[in-house]
Order: C-alpha cells, then sequence, then structure tokens
C-alpha cells in the first residue's frame, strides 16, 4: 500500500513552507516517517540551502522531492548505505552507462586516475589483483591494462564506448 | 538489464570530477545516456552550486546520485513530469505519509493555507466541488470544511494523523 498523499495549497506566497516547518517536527514526535513533495511548476536549478525542499529537509522530513517538469530531485535519509547496484536499478534504470566517481570497493570495473603531480604512485599495483580495466594519468605509466592520456578524453570515451556498449545504440 | 557500470578511482583529489567534466559531454556527444554515482563515505550536507555531482550534472549528465552512509541525494532529467503517484510510488514507498507542497490540480485530498494579510480571499470556495478536507487560516473562515488557526499545528497534525495516519502505528 502506498502511503496516504495530503496536498498543502494556497495562493501564492501564503506561508506553506512556514506551516510544513512547524508541522513535519509535530508529526516526526507523533512517530511518523513523512516525506514532502514540492511542485515546482517554474522549474528549478538546483536544492539548495535556504530553499523550501532544504527547509523540509532541516524540519526533519525523511524523505523530500521537488518536482518539475523538466527535473526531480530528491534527498533521503537511509538507515543503512545504499549499495552500487541498488542505486542503480532504483534511481539509474533507463541511462546506458553509469559512471561511479569513487566505490573503490564495489567490485565494478575500475579505470584509476592518476596525476604525478599529485602522488608518487597509483592505487594500483602490476601484480595486485584486481577489477582494473585501464588507467588514466599525466605520464605514461604500466599497469597490464590500456594507458591513456589524461587529456585524451576522445580515446577514454571510445574506449568506454567499446568496453561498455557495443550494443547499446548511441550514434557510433 | 541494468545499465554497465564503470568506477572512476583514484588517490585523494586526482582530478576524477575534472575528468568526468570532458568525458560526460564526450559520451553525450556519442548519444548516450549517462549516469553518474559520486560515493561520499563522509556524508554530506546538501547537493550544491559548485559540488562536485552539480559539476557532473552540469557536464550533461542526464542523472547523477550522491551517496553516503546516512543520505542519498538524486537529480534527474525527465522528459515528461512525473505524476505525485509515480513519484510517490518511485521515492516515497517508506515513509507513513506524504505531503506535497502545491499540485492543486493532482485531485488529492488537499488542505489549503489562508492568510488573510496575504490574499482578500481562499483559493477555494464553499459552493465549488473539491478534495478540500480543512482549511487553515490567520481568521476564522467557514468552508464548509474543519478549519484550524494558522499556529495551531498539534491540532492540525491531529487531524491529519485522525484522517490519514489511524491504523500506521506511530506513538498515539
Amino acid at each position: 500500500m502506498p502511503p496516504p498523499i495530503v496536498s498543502i495549497v494556497s495562493k501564492k506566497n501564503s506561508g506553506k513552507t512556514t506551516l510544513l516547518e512547524k508541522l513535519i517536527p509535530e508529526l516526526k514526535r507523533r512517530g511518523y516517517r513523512v516525506g514532502i513533495i514540492k511542485h515546482d511548476t517554474h522549474g528549478f536549478d538546483i536544492d539548495h540551502e535556504g530553499k523550501d525542499s532544504w527547509r523540509h529537509k532541516q524540519a526533519g522530513a525523511d524523505t523530500v522531492a521537488i518536482s518539475s517538469p523538466w527535473k526531480i530531485s530528491v534527498i533521503k535519509d537511509v538507515v543503512k548505505e545504499y549499495g552500487v547496484d541498488e542505486i542503480v536499478a532504483r534511481y539509474f534504470a533507463n541511462e546506458d552507462i553509469v559512471i561511479t566517481e569513487g566505490y573503490k570497493k564495489a567490485g565494478k570495473p575500475q579505470i584509476e586516475v592518476f596525476r604525478s603531480t599529485a602522488h608518487n604512485s597509483p592505487l594500483h599495483t602490476k601484480e595486485q589483483p584486481n577489477t582494473l580495466i585501464a588507467v588514466v594519468s599525466d605520464v605514461p605509466i604500466d599497469l597490464n591494462v590500456p594507458w591513456f592520456d589524461i587529456n585524451d578524453v576522445v580515446s577514454i570515451a571510445q574506449f568506454i564506448e567499446k568496453t561498455f556498449l557495443e550494443n547499446k545504440g548511441g550514434y557510433q
């Protein structure tokens, strides 16, 4: 059963958000998990501090969303961190490819970025058994996998396309 | 089939986000829908301009997420605006109640907020057949539904509890 839905409506600037800022903690105090959806008919750039959804979240809402004709943004408290596969299943089902920034331990195929100006050695070594499929750096480096210059984005994209997207459509 | 996943990893401050800012448009140019998940092991306050996920989104990613042990935030472009029921089914399944701010035309039970200092008359009238279930205002007003003082948040919460949450648990 989906949760019940009630809409707080008004003419402009009648204080819906101010009311919700008081109502959310009162409902939380009574032991309920509270979700808030803000309808933004005009579109929005990004949810940030001071905006309504931020105020809803700060007031204790468990999940807040802001929905416009072009974009939806959701912020949700979790009790247990979602794994990568769970995140992809929930939120990325329509994408052709998902690239994670980080998630060294998730066991997914990895491309390491190495800058010799930032560190003396990469994360991975030649010997270490791992899921490394390529290395991208400012200096040539041999980790028994294809190497790409960090500025050669076309070749990196081509490698990703060949490795993961051959049967996915796109324009190639 | 879920989309393929590839992880960009590195030691700290090696320029993963900078690389992604170039890689995302290159993959978009090739016709793919691209999702980006940033792993934030330290937690985050909110996604906002200048932060990594904002940079991913600006670079053209269709869906971006930032995941920490306590919170997940997702921003997704949509081709067609999601309806309230769809949003609730996708993102609010675990909540006890969902309150929308706005969505006058969604056909859900409505509570109108009216401030006599802001407007001369409320949205709803007595005669109009509608889904109004209560009115909340700074002056008593008769719309053939229960009226609550805008500052009496306890009574408003009680009304919502009685109307929607009687069998939902909570502490009552």
